[in-house]
């Protein structure tokens, strides 16, 4: 499915935000006092690793609300792998405007970017079989919109995006409820228009689930052979979901077992960040 | 220094804000369905490997903003070094409540710990040196104060917060003023009660801005040796900051040149969390 | 299911800018002129119409954020049926900041009883079938997280709360995508964890989806008959939706077709209010 | 008067808001997923009944938030009556962007629309007096600067906007502040440059009331003979406003009684839609 | 009439705002850094020359915002006069909570107190006539509220609050509507329940609005003489109200004249701060 | 040093508050009646009385925001000195909204040149010594960074921003921590990238503070005699700092003492606004 981007009006008060951060109640002193008003520069935006990008939306308008006189050319959009040293955008406009927004557009960029990359290794890792990697709401406080965003740009897919879009009964959920059969009747007849996933840890809770009936099941911690079995319990009456702390390297052996999705938190809350730099060129 | 908390002013809109992500319009639909609206729980928030605890404030104020019944008692600080299993704190209140808040709780408590623990690492490797790690502008989007503040917890320093609060002149800003020289003139001319630093990547442009006086030097990309030759030409008539992909590994022969400051970027923007979590002890 | 108040986080924001509406610069002028400041009030919140009570949350919030000495007590809750002259709030406190809130706490209370009212007519009218009534994204602007409260409140069910939380292909989606077929394609491709819907205006083309397989299919303007075979087509494998243009005195018929859901766009855009006044009883 | 369009500063903020309601984290999914990127469409909103038009500014501007590439042609002005069928707007632009701004862009329209169209009902049924039709502070929750104008557009005064802008004594005022004389006394001892109005239900409150002297009196739930009276007793010395349930219906004789002001609660707080569509025309 | 609080709800965000200005991402360093965290201190604001103290509710919330901790005991009321070095009110609380609150709470407490403080001066040198000292939307940005609040506190009138609540017809709006009658009728035909006022800037002018009714008249720059001829034409038809760099000491002989109001813009936009200190007297 | 405009990011905020203030629901309800839609001006903004500009970005928004329609040109930029009369800006654009942003333009710009005005007078006062006058953190609440632009306008230097970006001890911190020895040793463990500033009321205690070593004296309430003794025993080792009660007439002696920066509050708290008027030339 093609990447699409997020409206401006998603984007923008969060850009707004991380500048207000930056510029506080005076700007940026450095640049206001070492940098003539009219000179301005070309610089460029650089991969110094391989990786996928994502968060050229946020970059821009990091750069353009600085000063509108800023103009920023893609070279590739978001979702494109780079290599070292690829250029991904350039960027003219007045140098003032450039330092001053140089800083919160690569916090974006390559915060974003670190993500799409960690969420691309796994997805290449578990090409060709059924499987997808998906997020967790285990994201940045502040950034979830976004974060969701790089994890599509890089390949992978978007769990839950909040408390209120489907229902996940977890196995606290299920202890309060006395058991899950209970606990599944209940989320059935609040009978919103929302899927219903439900952990379990055993195969024979899982036995005991699909008897009521559910959308999904979330396979808490299960090794490849007990996954390969819960996907032959379930026999394609619900979507299969592996989670527990997958890796690149476990993540070919958890897809074969022929599950759905396999859903990662660290992806979106320990990726590291995708370096890039910002190369001066020219003078514009 | 001891860690002094931020005021609830500064940290409960970055709450707020992060709830109203994971709450929409319909709030925790799972919990609204499944859970008792009378049911009261005892949960524990509990490390799951060592580190360094940072966050408790945004924590808490995230579980109190979703019900002011719900109560939290701490065993440990922000600052605090834990091990693994070991309790951070315990939180009493409705059961809806606390299924509604937990992730919002933990997503800053690991993000910060997790920040806070890096440091740390860093911070013991250069013990018994002059040096002090530090943090850079590279911060998540949205949440500089409190990853700031982390890092403090982390036993480190905050060098520059924003644009606004101190000059520092990188090479860029060099290469447009017409050299390091009117740089620094340019700067001192600003004549804020800031201070002043510039970045310098070869001991010849450290004797020159050394000429020139200036409040500290960003020695940049430098290995031991010449770290150890920059802080011989300094002399002490300025604050000497080592930076360059520095690690926990090499960030011991970098502190034995002497150095003031240690800089270090991925401490904010690529840390791990912290991994914690959130037990159900009893009925409360 | 019973129903399940909406976290203060959600409520207060709409509330504080309902009261900045009213108050502007200056607050009530009339009250400061006319009323002494130490004079106490006791009133009442009663029906002036028999109805279905919602919005008691916002009403209390709307008097203690004027003045935090207030205090209500409910005689009945949210989702309770009054009688006409029925008292459902008791409330005390300086008389100067009751009349201030009074308005603002009326018009959230009389517009969500209002949209409660109506559900709760047409709940009443479908009892006994399998069908609830369910709201839709025609709702006031600013208001959908109440008024989606309020539906609940009316004994009705929340369809798609949003863009963003279900996949609903109209006419106008199928239309570009060629053909409902490569409609539902696409969006099984973008693999959300989130139901997908599709419009259908005829049997034939119910057949058609039938076959690619979804999770609802919304019956689009069609009589009792109509619905009833195409009921007998779904035969239990999605959710089936009727709409357009039902009322109170239809509701019946349509339900009696069997379909599970009867959605219902004038219950929150052109529902009445229910009259609510507030009565002073004595000086507090 | 002519009609004035509010500026962009007031409406921006609550256009936002709505948007924000409806996107969420991810947006609109299913346009996201089923239509192409570069699709272009030119679609209309037309009347699918006979009404009065408000809220074209609000539209406009929930299509361009969406995709500034949007455009939007007016056939007509707010304040125009429009027939059954009549098209409203044509909008041209990316197929997304207008699948994604439509609802809230109708929203806005048909409720605003709405009340315009049952202010103008009202104001058709007495035209020729020298009454006119006013409305109150029972609006919906935040749309109130939205709701006044559409009021306008229908051919309707605004009376107070909010607390702050004009004096009302009411019942309870009197109550308190131990009859109509004191209470008069005390509001004009305020000595704002606002109005001052006092409720009466008898004339001979009435009368007391005009020995005072006052700018305005609310002539509460009295019939129209009754209101002839008072007119009489007024004689010319204070704007006279009738109030209390009135419908078209009952407007004409009302109106007939010589007062100036009917002002009516119902056109604001539950005036239903004025039901408006978009229709696709062509790609564009 | 006495002088009413302003509600919370007004207060709050304003005081928020300014906090957030001086707090930044890292509060109050120099107390963090200085002042234990368990030391406890009982403070006094004092006034440093005689005046007519305003803000008490924004300098206690500005405290409280920052440690709900630290409590305030008030010796005066706003709209108090107070003696050079009388005590205003007693703070006690944690140390460095009363030292990050304090500049805040004296800087809206002496801006404030400081347009109480002129507005008094003028209300004293004008005492025994009919007159009133008014002020005028010359007020400083972001706290009109407050200024407005803080004239009454001194004694003062509020004339217009802001474009909404009044009609001012001004020499600017004569010459484009094409003169004073014809900008009358149209001002009269809006119908709003708002006052209209006319400018005029000589008798002649004066007689011909006189001649088509207003509610008020604002004699521009007229000197004692005319402006009692004024009010001799006027004869108690309508407010007058003088305005015209008044100063206390020409504010007298202005008022002798007769008029209403007299307007002066300085005591918002010019008026200095009344100084109050902030004194340490004991530990707590 | 050359002045810089802030960034727009900054500005705007502000401007839409102060317009949301004199706007409220209604808008310019006068112009509205009174002025017809299509009548275009063209105005100047010329000083009444002779000073230094600041504020004209603030101005122009101001306008813009009302109507985008409006375009300004200025004849001056931001800290030029004007003389009385001189014409500082031509606006054009439809009259109705020149009407509406007048006020608010010209209370941004006036308020604003006042302080860059005063700051100018205390300039030429010391100009020929080393002495720069500078602001503190005695501004108007939600005012601030333009305050501070404005004293930078006037040819000022901004002493410390907000109480996160320097170190300033005062007296009260010096008797808590026990003397000035244990505040400067605290503070210098703080660590921080900032400057430490102390302030000293006698000399005993300066020379006590410069063995300890500091980056800046605050030399409080000393006369020129004993000012020039305390730059004696600075030495050049920190910057000296006067304050207390400076004025134009005294600040020359100040000044002629040695010390690096005067700095007065006066300048933001009570600086009276130029006087700047807005005349319309003609139809545009």
């Amino acid at each position: 499915m093609p990447l699409v981007s997020l409206p401006r009006v998603i984007v923008e008060p969060i850009v707004r935000n991380a500048l207000a951060e930056d510029l506080g109640l005076a700007g940026d002193i450095t640049s206001a006092a070492v940098i003539p008003g009219d000179h301005r520069s070309t610089v460029v935006m650089a991969a110094r690793q391989p990786g996928v990008i994502a968060g050229l939306d946020a970059a821009e308008l990091a750069f353009q609300l600085v000063d509108p006189a800023i103009t920023m050319t893609r070279h590739v959009n978001d979702g494109a792998a780079v290599e070292a040293g690829e250029v991904i955008a350039t960027i003219s406009g007045p140098s003032r405007g450039l330092l001053t927004g140089e800083r919160t557009a690569l916090n974006f960029l390559s915060h974003l970017s670190g993500i799409a990359t960690v969420t691309a290794s796994i997805a290449r890792a578990i090409a060709g079989t059924r499987a997808s990697v998906a997020c967790t709401r285990k994201t940045t406080p502040g950034l979830r919109a976004l974060e969701k965003y790089a994890v599509r740009a890089g390949g992978g897919m978007n769990h839950r995006f909040a408390l209120h879009d489907a229902i996940l009964i977890k196995d606290n959920h299920i202890a309060i409820a006395g058991g899950t059969r209970e606990a599944l009747r209940r989320a059935k007849a609040a009978g919103h228009m929302v899927k219903i996933e439900i952990e379990v840890d055993t195969l024979s809770q899982l036995r005991e689930v699909m008897e009521e009936g559910v959308d999904a099941v979330l396979l808490d911690n299960m090794g490849p052979e007990q996954l390969r079995e819960a996907v032959g319990i379930v026999a394609g009456r619900a979507i299969t979901e592996a989670s527990g702390r997958i890796t690149p390297e476990t993540a070919a052996a958890i897809a074969a077992s022929g599950v759905d999705l396999i859903s990662v938190g660290w992806i979106t809350h320990s990726a590291p960040i995708l370096d890039i730099g910002l190369d001066f060129r020219s003078e514009a």
